[in-house]
């Protein structure tokens, strides 16, 4: 196979690997250089930048998921509608520089009327299927904006976005709750980077499980607080409890079920936590997901 | 009865009024000065400002509704606990200035082990029922914090707070939808303040109410503005559906029952045109009500 470089270039981060012969990645990479802080036109200097050393190599084969295909992305590649496996996104590559350099289109689905979307993390789903050596299942890829795939024979039938750790960011940050909670420091806008306190976050989750509205659950930050019953300390947690916690329950998941969860470490253990309270198993996978799906992509072009 | 000064101090906004001795509204003022722009120990020096010449009237007495009585208000004045009517509260009123200036007190409940509160909705139902004629039934009072309250033999025995305005200016304001919408002009954080689009705004009822998760309705702002099945202009009225659609899914309400809708006529129509997708009647009441509610209590005590 040609020498294959991957790149993961999503919103907030750039995060390239470089393969060795054997398929194991030899190198990799991390920037703060996300699609959204590159000006129109700029990708290929951020790229030549970064990576160019890597292409070099003669015969180099670059293949990117992730936001570089969106509008305001390198090179806008069209969604390609689900159900889809690697026949149909390899098919539908976006090249930017013929046999050279290729976008991974994203994903798009129709569930009651509503049409969803996902860019990036299709990749991440197939990866996992080649690590898990599975054909069928239901992964979550819990984030800013969480995905619920689903998987038959190989292919992506549908998924739903779901905006858990986005609200936990706005709830956190922006909102009257802001007031009764310890100063932010180091956390990320996603739920998994602060410290755990555990019962916190079990009461979140155990409290969103009974079923009342987010809009309703959320607002027992402020109300236990002001009876002292919550420690402004533990309140992150609970908040975090709560809103992954809404998101378990909107699945409507079996219990004795199980599913793969897809992320870094800190927010793939939360979610496991969680999801045992369903009475739910989870096996969970770390970024060598995207690596994998795009190291089989390439399989797919040279072979 | 003695002059009475009826005060409604809440965060954001304070507003007077003045009533003549037949027993209606003589004359109104309001303020940009919430009990958030107080700064400690400044509430007898605003209150004087801006009503020191009604208070002149020999024998005047104020009463006072919302904020003042929090934390950070005047005087702390503790939750009364639920089921509460006219008589507890009566007897529970903080003095300030003793037979003069009096708070009322806020609200306490507890549903499923979880605290609630409230702070001058409570004078709102009070004087909805007076106006109503009313001893039971459900009032929903919408706004920034949305609040459901069930009243039973002219006692409120429980009420539920939903963040649902403070949720739309969240998502509207600081979330990723907020790029596929038009700025925001002079919107103000409450669901109700934007011109409707009726139809965007029947679609994200309908979309709420067929059960999915607000995490996950959400998403289909970006969704259909992507691929252009969602004007940038009905943008702001799709998302307030689906905030007050999922606000009412949530209440399980009973077709062809009723409720009474406290605030003022932009928000409390727009509550009237999502609960008529429900099969749910609404009566709609304006600011009289926190008037009629203080007037009732001056009644009790001067009696």
């Amino acid at each position: 196979m040609r020498p294959l470089i991957a790149l993961d270039w999503g919103t907030s981060s750039l995060r390239g690997a470089r393969f060795a012969g054997d398929g194991t990645v030899a190198e990799e990479r991390s920037f703060s250089r996300g699609s959204l802080s590159v000006p129109p036109g700029g990708f290929p200097a951020v790229f030549a930048e970064h990576f160019g050393d890597w292409m070099a190599a003669p015969g180099a084969l670059c293949l990117i998921a992730g936001m570089a295909g969106s509008q305001q992305g390198w090179l806008e590649t069209p969604y390609c509608p689900c159900p889809a496996g690697f026949e149909e996104i390899t098919q539908r590559l976006a090249w930017v520089e013929p046999g050279r350099i290729a976008i991974v289109p994203g994903l798009s689905c129709e569930v009651d009327g509503v049409p969803d979307v996902m860019r990036g993390e299709e990749t991440q789903v197939f990866g996992a299927l080649q690590l898990q050596a599975m054909r069928d299942g239901t992964f979550v890829l819990p984030g800013t904006h969480s995905k619920w795939v689903q998987v038959r024979a190989g292919r992506i039938e549908s998924f739903a976005t779901l905006m858990t750790g986005e609200f936990y960011a706005l709830l956190r940050r922006h909102s009257i709750l802001a007031r009764t909670l310890p100063a932010e420091e180091a956390e990320l806008p996603d739920a998994g980077s602060v410290d755990l306190n555990n019962d916190a976050f079990d009461a979140g989750v155990a409290l969103a499980l009974r079923g009342a509205s987010l809009l309703h659950t959320v607002f027992s930050v402020r109300s236990l607080a002001l009876f002292k019953r919550l420690q402004p300390s533990q309140g992150p947690s609970y908040l975090s409890g709560l809103v992954i916690g809404e998101e378990l329950r909107s699945r409507s998941l079996a219990r004795g079920s199980e599913v793969v969860v897809v992320g870094d470490a800190g927010l793939t253990g939360r979610y496991a936590r969680a999801l045992a309270q369903c009475g739910v198993g989870a096996q969970c996978l770390g970024a060598q997901a995207t690596w994998r799906g795009l190291h089989e992509i390439a399989a797919r072009i040279t072979a």
